[in-house]
């Protein structure tokens, strides 16, 4: 690679949007760090992103109870993900990268928009919808595991087309903002090819962690083909 | 597998032992998620267990500064990464399981002994103490990646065969404690097979992600080759 200076014949670069570190209250471990894997392992570069604001609470993941009093900011957390080597999500340029993938977790609905609270009348958070925009704007692709396409499906409302895996009640609520809701098994994605958004179930649905990385693969697999590459 | 009751027959069981979340202060994430990707790649179960005591400090992993006045519990920040699915070490039963595995990153030498503040006269948790010595007893392999051979060689002491990777400065610290250190390359692995330890230098060499994952996979593969599998 290198050296000629052309955009297919450098390395793909993917920004990859965090949302916080441990499931319950953030970006699910594991499909964060499989999807940095996938990348890495498929040729690509990454460089994480995630908001610079408040959490919208911090749940113990022992008990599974919300830690009272606690706050954690939710850049702050996701720097554990990236070794700290991570920008505000303010700062992010389109030009600069060439797909944008969103791992899952309650902190992509509960951080990054208000999905788990308010469902279909959820809001985006201001940065993350000016990044999903800019690069649909772009042309660029865009990836979205887990709960993740709760934010593609406001973003872009009617008739994009999504998966959540096969959990029947946030179906509909996706359904409800105007997109349409494909079911999908492990590893599986669901591609919409006009707007170039790629979802992926991954923990939506009862999974192994190997499980986990074909899906996270699949997408930037995905990612890459809507790319030419 | 299954329905044999044969230890044999049944898939290889791994005790995981994390110290926190997130590299500068807890276990490093990358080390953790992947070397519970390698056992379920390789056909083994894993059980996450984590030392129920306060984390040595927190350090916010954005600005690398310690988080003055912030504290934070080891096996609760553990629980991020286990997805909630884990236990006290004070627990961890040997003969439930056939080999235990410590990945890396700054907790395994703040919370699980005190390497990174007292060096060759560090102390070691006694949960931590307890559970390495009773799979020794029981003639069972342990792994142990990245700065966490530094408790493989505080604990076992004269003669043990470990890697850390290439740094000089903790390499004279584990031979000071009686070690014998061998450098080691990305995803290499130097297995000790007098007292079954495998260990692994993952990220104390400046490493990808993908080589993280090579050498979690290496380890439990030598693991496994412990175990006459």
């Amino acid at each position: 690679m290198g050296g000629k200076g052309t955009i297919m014949t450098a390395k793909p670069r993917f920004a990859v949007v965090l949302s916080g570190c441990g499931v319950y209250d953030g970006a699910e471990i594991h499909e964060a760090v499989l999807t940095l894997l996938a990348i890495d392992r498929l040729g690509g570069v990454y460089q994480c992103f995630a908001p610079d604001r408040a959490q919208m609470h911090v749940v113990n993941h022992l008990t599974g109870q919300e830690a009272a009093g606690e706050s954690r900011n939710v850049l702050v957390e996701s720097a554990r993900i990236a070794r700290g080597n991570i920008k505000a999500l303010s700062e992010f340029d389109p030009a600069e990268y060439d797909a944008l993938i969103f791992p899952g977790g309650f902190g992509a609905a509960k951080n990054l928009c208000t999905f788990a609270t308010q469902g279909p009348d959820c809001a985006v958070d201001s940065d993350t919808d000016k990044a999903v925009r800019a690069m649909h704007k772009a042309g660029k692709p865009m990836g979205a595991l887990c709960i993740a396409p709760a934010l593609m499906a406001k973003i872009f409302g009617q008739g994009i087309d999504v998966t959540i895996g096969n959990d029947q009640g946030t179906a509909q609520a996706i359904e409800a903002m105007g997109a349409r809701h494909t079911q999908a098994g492990h590893g599986g994605v669901v591609v919409d090819k006009a707007r170039k958004v790629v979802t992926s179930p991954c923990y939506m649905l009862d999974s192994s962690i190997s499980q986990i990385a074909d899906g996270a693969e699949n997408t930037v697999k995905a990612l890459l083909t809507l790319m030419g590459r």
